[in-house]
């Protein structure tokens, strides 16, 4: 800075006038020490801001996977409210671990992001995340425990819809293959799904069969079902993974049977027969999540708790 | 860092030597720091570190769109290599804009990243970029003009494996739609299409239709070059977009043809018939761009220039 106010005959003031966007500088002059700028190549260091005011302009995002298309909507939502906010993104994927999570969460704090969005590995406690004094928001999981804003999916919701549906078209037996039943979306799903079939009067409680699935373990539940005297006529597939594996299953056994997935999928409409699924809206979850901790980022605390994001049932079959 | 060393009855350069991770400071001390550090929640501020050493320990990416499962697996695998390294990753999309691709790479650089991938707008030249004195590679594209690192698809040998595919099974009238000619990666395909039907000696000259494409536009050249004497009996599809507009635009036709579509597609197994296509494999162009980046930024400069990634046909029809 002291090479620019020499190059640019004016005070070291000035050019820190000019670098900040602080107003009290005539044009000519503010022109005459971006030239300099220019001429000499000069960049602002944030490190120096930052230390001096503790604050960042940055976010840190924490997601389960970055490349599983869920994921990469919602990172692209909370990605594009960051740069509205002139703020800059980090991200990573815990992939499922609380330890990755942790020590994802301690690598942006050591950074002094200003805020965090955070997909928790599990559903426990994250007393530790709140103890940290830094703004941030739950999405797509909740955690248990201490309070904290959190913006989910109507998950129970969702499957309740799509076995109204089923029952709607004629289903009687009515069958639910959920993911790991250690994942608190899997668990809240197989609740909508025992409701919806429990109020609608249908036997199907026997019918669930939570994962992780493979292709051969999910044939073989499906086979069992279909066997018998009262076979499966339907499915709900408990996301998008356990949807692709339902379809491989069946594909591979040459058996046809009324699926609804969970979660949209590429190419749902050009499969035979198309595919209804439950739409979740991961952009809006994303959006909704940067936005709330926006607003907790800028001081304003009220109405703490979790948002719910309405899921919706894209009928194809 | 005075409240750890009063706390842990140690003098500040002990404090700083653990908070450092120097040697020469025995267990018991090191161990006592950190108990005053985990007492009084101390955490260590990288800010100041980055101003003394003007290392950040942090890569800036730009790809075209965080939520295209392409650049979605390519972040993964930057992410990745950053990762082992202990450096985090700054991530967002330029959406084909020069301009954000600018203000991007502007905001890394205030931010004093290490070292940057970049998927470049537009292939033109990134003197810009190279006058920055800061480690780059450009990964999917790369730029003309300055020479510089670039991690690259065969692209136009994939088409010709695409083309030579379908030349095999009998095909003589094979179609190419292709992506906006605006796009490097489309010319390059192109270029492949028409190299094999060249080499073959196919007469598919005037079938190339670049895009963008609706379903509505790729249906109206299709149902043209599809009409006459000789009607096409295949087509390849220049991306992904591309594949999955064509494969819509038969379906709304009632009309079968073979394809094979450049880009793996989710659910590619379960169409009907089963889509071949050309793969790419965006892990691996990500994970090398990534690792020739900390080469660079490691100091070694030595085999400046492109690295292409060959491309796989996966044959399911």
């Amino acid at each position: 800075m002291l090479d620019v106010a020499r190059e640019a005959g004016v005070s070291l003031k000035t050019v820190s006038r000019v670098v900040n966007g602080e107003p009290a500088v005539r044009p000519e002059t503010s022109q005459r020490v971006e030239r300099a700028m220019a001429a000499l190549g000069f960049r602002r260091n944030d490190s120096a801001r930052q230390l001096r005011t503790g604050r960042t302009a940055s976010v840190g995002l924490v997601v389960e996977d970055l490349a599983d298309p869920f994921y990469s909507l919602l990172t692209k939502a909370v990605a594009r409210v960051c740069e509205e906010r002139g703020h800059l993104l980090l991200s990573g994927s815990a992939e499922g671990s609380p330890e990755r999570e942790r020590s994802l969460v301690s690598a942006f704090l050591a950074r002094r992001v200003d805020g965090l969005v955070v997909v928790p590995a599990l559903a426990d406690d994250h007393g530790w995340l709140a103890g940290e004094g830094v703004p941030f928001v739950l999405v797509d999981r909740p955690a248990g425990g201490t309070p904290c804003d959190s913006v989910l999916s109507d998950n129970a919701g969702g499957v309740r819809a799509a076995v109204e549906h089923l029952a709607g078209r004629g289903h009687r037996r009515i069958g639910f293959l959920g993911d790991d039943a250690a994942f608190w979306t899997a668990q809240q799903r197989r609740r909508g799904f025992l409701e919806a079939v429990d109020a609608l009067g249908l036997p199907a409680a026997d019918l669930v069969g939570m994962g992780p699935h493979t292709v051969a373990s999910a044939a073989a539940l499906l086979e069992g079902w279909g066997a018998g005297a009262d076979p499966l006529t339907a499915v709900v597939t408990g996301n998008n993974r356990v949807t692709v594996t339902a379809l491989r299953a069946l594909r591979d056994a040459g058996r046809r049977l009324e699926v609804v997935g969970f979660d949209d999928v590429e190419l749902a409409d050009l499969l035979d027969p198309p595919l209804t699924v439950v739409a979740q809206d991961p952009e809006r979850l994303g959006d909704t999540a940067a936005r709330l901790l926006f607003r907790r980022m800028g001081g304003d605390l009220e109405g703490m708790g979790p948002v719910v994001v309405p899921t919706r049932l894209v009928v194809r079959g």
